[in-house]
């Protein structure tokens, strides 16, 4: 059984205001729960409607039916289990090496495909403007695999950010050096756009080295690569050596 | 005005069947719309909320309001515009070059990224098994961009298709070579896999030539990179010569 107000306060956590209100988010299906539960993350309580969470306490879980779990995911097709975990504190920023900082990225499902490319790619510290989606959001955390377990997320002011560094810092551009032809090293801030506007014109001015993935079609007429496989494109091109 | 009969006309066009059978799909959205415009697509009819489609005959368009749009969208927020296309006949396999083959793609999200992708990368043929998600689809056609305009699709038996095949196959596997340190030519055919079971063991055996994409993560614990992802990362290390 969920009672009411487990409802009420589990559906409120799709909303930023609630999850911060509460320092709760919640996640869905059992990849991403079983790789949150091996990490750092405190689990608050699971709902499950299967008994296969051995390692989690019996006061911490509620084995629930069908009809219950649809009234508390956010998903048309709900999984097997959703799980509440408190939000940590937000840890210091990690310097050095490679990392990846996102200029008002809006879309949930590009911020957890970019989190689960930066832990194939090693980037421990992905950084993200004050205004980008959160990355407790329900569909962020669906798209991440269970990433989000082993990169290091923090909002900040951007600008100052890297008006204090002392670190290269590259962005993609239609007119950069092709990225193919690039020196690129271990070490430096890599920014990526929003959506629509790609990167911020403040920020662009902060940029020394801009670099373009080049086009191959003929008809030169696809305007942008999606936001996430251009990151993809941009790690692997900076790890590959 | 909308009519109750193409009101069910086009959200019958949701499903695949509806779709095949009155030869029909739709996109939405401005962006797309004049991407198929300028495209060979033929245009069965347009419902726009705006007037600014100067280029589309008369007879061939309606200006409606926001509640029409709305009964008509397959979006939760519709935009300002809605056009049926007729699904065009299936054009030959372009046979040489470099071809992607996609095997039980079923995410309409990740085929339309990967079209997109297949275009900047002036992959000119795309390749699907007959049971991966229709690119008719509305969720597909919304994330191709318009790029479906210049990209052959073809769904085929993609044993039979590799069976004759004179080009070399290459596909991406947990223990292949790593793409960074492999030759990779101009011509051949790419395959990738499905979004849960990666390629299916049938097609694995006819593959001579094993891809991996090298992991830089510490832990290990990624388990893979989303097909869209992946595909980005492959076409790229392709093209870049």
């Amino acid at each position: 059984m969920v009672s009411k107000n487990q409802i009420k306060l589990i559906t409120s956590l799709q909303q930023k205001k609630y999850r911060f209100a509460n320092q709760l988010f919640f996640a869905e299906g059992i990849k991403v729960i079983q790789e949150l539960l091996k990490s750092n993350f405190e689990l608050d309580h699971l709902y499950t409607t299967q008994r296969d969470f051995e390692e989690v306490l019996a006061a911490k879980k509620s084995i629930i039916d069908d009809t219950d779990l649809k009234k508390i995911s956010a998903l048309t097709t709900p999984n097997s289990c959703l799980a509440l975990f408190k939000i940590p504190a937000e840890k210091i920023i990690k310097g050095s090496g490679l990392i990846l900082a996102l200029d008002s990225i809006r879309d949930p499902g590009n911020l957890g495909t970019i989190l689960r490319l930066c832990d194939w790619f090693g980037i421990n510290q992905l950084i993200c403007s004050k205004d980008a989606v959160d990355i407790y959001n329900p569909k962020v955390i669906q798209a991440t695999m269970g990433s989000i377990a082993r990169v290091n997320v923090n909002y900040i002011d951007l600008i100052s950010f890297i008006e204090q560094t002392k670190l290269p810092v590259f962005g993609t551009f239609m007119d950069g050096k092709n990225i193919y032809k690039s020196n690129l090293p271990h070490e430096g801030i890599i920014i990526m756009g929003n959506e629509a506007n790609g990167i911020s014109p403040e920020l662009e001015k902060m940029i020394q080295n801009k670099l373009t993935i080049p086009r191959f079609g003929n008809l030169q007429k696809t305007e942008s690569l999606n936001v996430a496989t251009a990151t993809a494109i941009v790690l692997s091109e900076f790890r590959r050596g």
